[in-house]
C-alpha cells in the first residue's frame, strides 16, 4: 500500500505544541489533566485539540472494547493515532547501519541491518541512501496502511551540529565536517534530522521511555565510547555550541595515553572497550585477544583482565560522580553495549562513585538499561518526531 | 516611615507568573513583545497585566519626562514599580554577615556588615536575627517609602536543602543539618528562603545580571571555595536532591590531600585559596605567610608561590573543561574573590581548559565578573524575589 501524502500538523501556537507533546508522551490523558499539568485553561486545551482530532493525529474515541455503559458520556482520554505518521531512524556505527521504521509513538514497525565495508563518508552516505530507500519500500509494502513519512533521523557518535545536519567531529567514525543532511538530502527528498547518538537515545527516553516521569535524568553509555545524555529543566541538554554530555572526554584519567580525540587524560583512554582490550593484551601478552576473549578471561578470574575492567570501572565511577556533582540528576540510567558485562565494572564503579559523589547528589538512583541497537535507531526516530511536533524547519533542500 | 503591609501578588495562573517574570527581568517591555516572546495571545497578556497594574506592582505610565506628544497614545512599555516591595538578602560567611535591603528589581537600598566571632550555629543564628532586625529598622526609617517586606534570603556555602531551609552540609561553616529557616523563623516572622550562595548569585545573574540574555551560562567562583552555578534550559539547575554545581568537589586533583569535605582528589584540595596558601607555606618554608603575603610573593615572581597558583589554575582549567564538556554553556563568568588575582591563575587555567575542552564546547566565552560581597547578598535577595513571583510557599511558621 502506498504511503499517504504528508500533511503538516495543525499547530499554530506554543500552547498547541505543549498540548500535543503531553498527549504523545503522557497519553492516554484527559483534557482536564492536560489543563492541570500545563496551567492552560480547559478552553485553551479544547481549542488546541480540536484541529488535531479533525485531521486525524489525535483521537478521543474509546478504543475497541473500551466503550462504557452508564450515565452520561464515557470519559474519553486523548491519545495520538499511531498510524497517522511514519518515521525512519538510523543509527550509524563504523561497521553497520541499523534502521527502523516507527509510528507516531516511536513504536517500531520494521528493522533493517546493513553492514558497512568502509567508514569513508562518501561510501557511507551511498549505503545510507540505499538503506533508507529500502526502509521506505518496506513502509510502502506493509500490510497495514503506513502514515505519511515525516522524516529521517540519523544518529551518530561525536560532535554533531544538529542545526545544520553536520557531523563536525566523530573520532569513532573518523569524520570531520561531514554535511550528512546535505549529502543525504540530495538523494532522498524527506526532512532529515542529524543528532549525536546518545542525545537521540535521551530524547527517546524522555518522550517514550523510562524518563517520562523523571524531573531530570542522565543516560550514561558505556562500551566502545563513553557518552552521556542529560535531561534537565524540562529539556534535553544540547549545549550552546552543540556539544554536551561528553562524559568520555572528561580529563579524569592519567595523562599517559592519547585518546581517539587527540587529547590526553580522557575517560575513554582507560574506560572504552578498546582501552580495556588494549590493556588486557598488554598485561597478559596475548595480542590475539579480541574483546569477547578479554571479557571471558575476566569472567574466568584472570587478574590482568579483571584489573583492566577495574580501572575502567574506577574512572567511569569518578566520571559519574563528577556529572552528578555538577547537575544532580534524579536518575542515572547506565546503558550501552558494555552493560552486558556490567558485573565486571560494577564493584569499582560503585565504590569510586560513592567516594566522590558530594552529599545528597549521591542519592540519585543508578539503574541499568539494556538498549539494543534497534533502540538507538528508535532514538533517531524520536528526534524526528520531536522536530515535527515542534514545527522546526526541516534540514532538506 | 513604616513599612507598608504585605500583599500577595495577584497571580492566579502560570501565564501570569510568566508575564510578570518578563516584565521584571526584561522590562521596560511592551505588551506585544511579551506576547511574542511567551507565545501567549495579546489578550492573555493584557488580562494578566491588568490586576498587576491595579495593585501597583506594575506600571505602564510613562516615566517622568517621558510623556510624548503626537498622534494617538504614547507607546507605554511595562515596568515593575521598584518600591512596591522590599527584600532583605544576607550572605553568611565564617567571619561575617553581609546584608542588603533591595527593591523589587534587586536594586540595593542599604548595606550592613557585621563580624562573626564564632561559626557555632546557635551563635550565628542569634547574630543573624539581630542583623536582619537592624536591616528591617533601616527599611522603616528610610527617607523614602519602603514597600512591604516580602522575605529574607539567606545565602550560604555548601549543600543546602532549599525546600526545607536546612543547611545539610557546609564544610566552610563546619555545619551539618542546621535548620536555618526554622531557627531564624522563630525570631523573625517573615518568609525565609535559604540557598546555596553560588546558586543565589546565579539567580541574580539570570534575573537581573549578565545572564538575562544568555540561553545558558555558568557562574564559576574561585577563592576560598570553588563553586559553580548553572543556568540551562530556562532555569537555574538546582539538582534533584538539592546538590548541583559542586565544581570544587570534582575528583580532578591528585588523591594525596583530604578536602575540607572529607573526600580525596577534590579540586579544592589544590585550588582553594587555603590550599594555595598551604602549598606556598610548605614550599617556601615561610609558615608565617597569610594569603595576601602569598599573593604578593607570587606577584614578585617567587617560583614556589607561582607554582602554587599554577597548580590551582591547572585544576580549575580542567574543571571548567569538564563542566563545558558536560553541559556546553554559552557563557562562563568567572567570579569570586580569587578574581582579584586572576592574572596569577590565568595562563595555566586557559591552557588546561583549551587542552581538555571537547570540540565546539571550547567556543564558550570566558569572562570575568568582579562581584563584591554585597552582590552575593543581593543574590540572596533575588532568590526571595523569584520565590515571591512564583508564589512558592514560604518557609516560615
Amino acid at each position: 500500500m502506498p504511503l499517504r501524502p504528508h500533511r503538516p500538523l495543525p499547530l499554530a501556537t506554543p500552547a498547541g505544541i505543549e498540548v500535543l507533546t503531553r498527549i504523545l508522551t503522557q497519553g492516554p490523558i484527559p483534557r482536564v489533566e492536560i489543563a492541570r499539568r500545563t496551567g492552560l485553561s480547559q478552553a485553551a486545551v479544547t481549542k488546541a485539540v480540536a484541529p488535531l482530532i479533525e485531521t486525524g493525529f489525535v483521537t478521543d474515541a474509546p478504543a475497541d472494547g473500551d466503550g462504557q455503559l452508564g450515565i452520561g458520556r464515557p470519559v474519553s482520554p486523548l491519545t495520538v493515532v499511531p498510524s497517522s505518521v511514519s518515521v525512519i531512524g538510523v543509527k550509524v556505527t563504523p561497521t553497520s547501519l541499523i534502521g527502523v521504521t516507527t509510528d507516531f509513538t516511536a513504536g517500531i514497525l520494521n528493522v533493517r541491518h546493513d553492514d558497512l565495508e568502509s567508514t569513508d563518508p562518501a561510501a557511507v552516505i551511498e549505503r545510507l541512501a540505499d538503506h533508507v530507500k529500502a526502509l521506505i519500500t518496506t513502509l510502502k509494502s506493509g500490510t497495514a496502511v503506513a502514515g505519511p513519512l515525516i522524516g529521517i533521523g540519523i544518529a551518530i557518535s561525536g560532535d554533531v551540529d544538529a542545526a545544520n545536519g553536520v557531523v563536525r567531529d566523530s573520532p569513532l567514525m573518523g569524520w570531520r565536517g561531514v554535511p550528512v543532511a546535505e549529502l543525504l538530502g540530495k538523494r532522498i527528498r524527506v526532512p532529515i534530522v542529524v543528532s549525536n547518538d546518545v542525545r537521540a537515545l535521551t530524547v527517546a527516553e524522555h518522550w517514550f521511555g523510562a524518563g517520562v516521569n523523571a524531573d531530570s535524568f542522565a543516560v550514561v553509555t558505556i562500551g566502545s565510547g563513553i557518552g552521556c545524555g542529560l535531561y534537565i529543566n524540562g529539556e534535553v541538554v544540547s549545549g550552546a555550541y552543540g556539544v554536551s554530555g561528553e562524559l568520555g572526554h572528561l580529563p579524569l584519567a592519567p595523562g599517559d595515553l592519547v585518546c581517539t580525540c587527540g587529547r590526553r587524560g580522557c575517560v575513554e583512554t582507560v574506560a572504552s572497550s578498546d582501552a580495556i582490550l588494549t590493556r588486557t593484551r598488554e598485561k597478559t601478552g596475548r595480542t590475539d585477544l579480541d574483546l569477547a576473549g578479554a571479557i571471558e578471561l575476566a569472567h574466568e578470574g584472570n587478574q590482568q583482565a579483571r584489573e583492566a575492567f577495574d580501572r575502567a570501572g574506577e574512572v567511569i565511577g569518578a566520571a559519574l560522580a563528577a556529572m552528578v556533582n555538577l547537575v544532580g540528576p534524579e536518575l542515572v540510567m547506565i546503558a550501552g553495549e558494555g552493560v552486558a558485562e556490567y558485573d565486571l565494572y560494577e564493584e569499582r564503579l560503585r565504590r569510586t562513585f560513592a567516594e566522590h559523589a558530594f552529599g545528597a547528589a549521591g542519592d540519585c538512583r543508578l539503574t541499568l538499561r539494556s538498549h539494543t541497537f534497534d533502540d538507538w535507531a528508535r532514538g533517531a526516530a524520536a528526534t524526528v518526531i520531536r522536530s515535527y511536533v515542534r514545527g522546526e524547519p526541516p534540514l532538506q533542500r
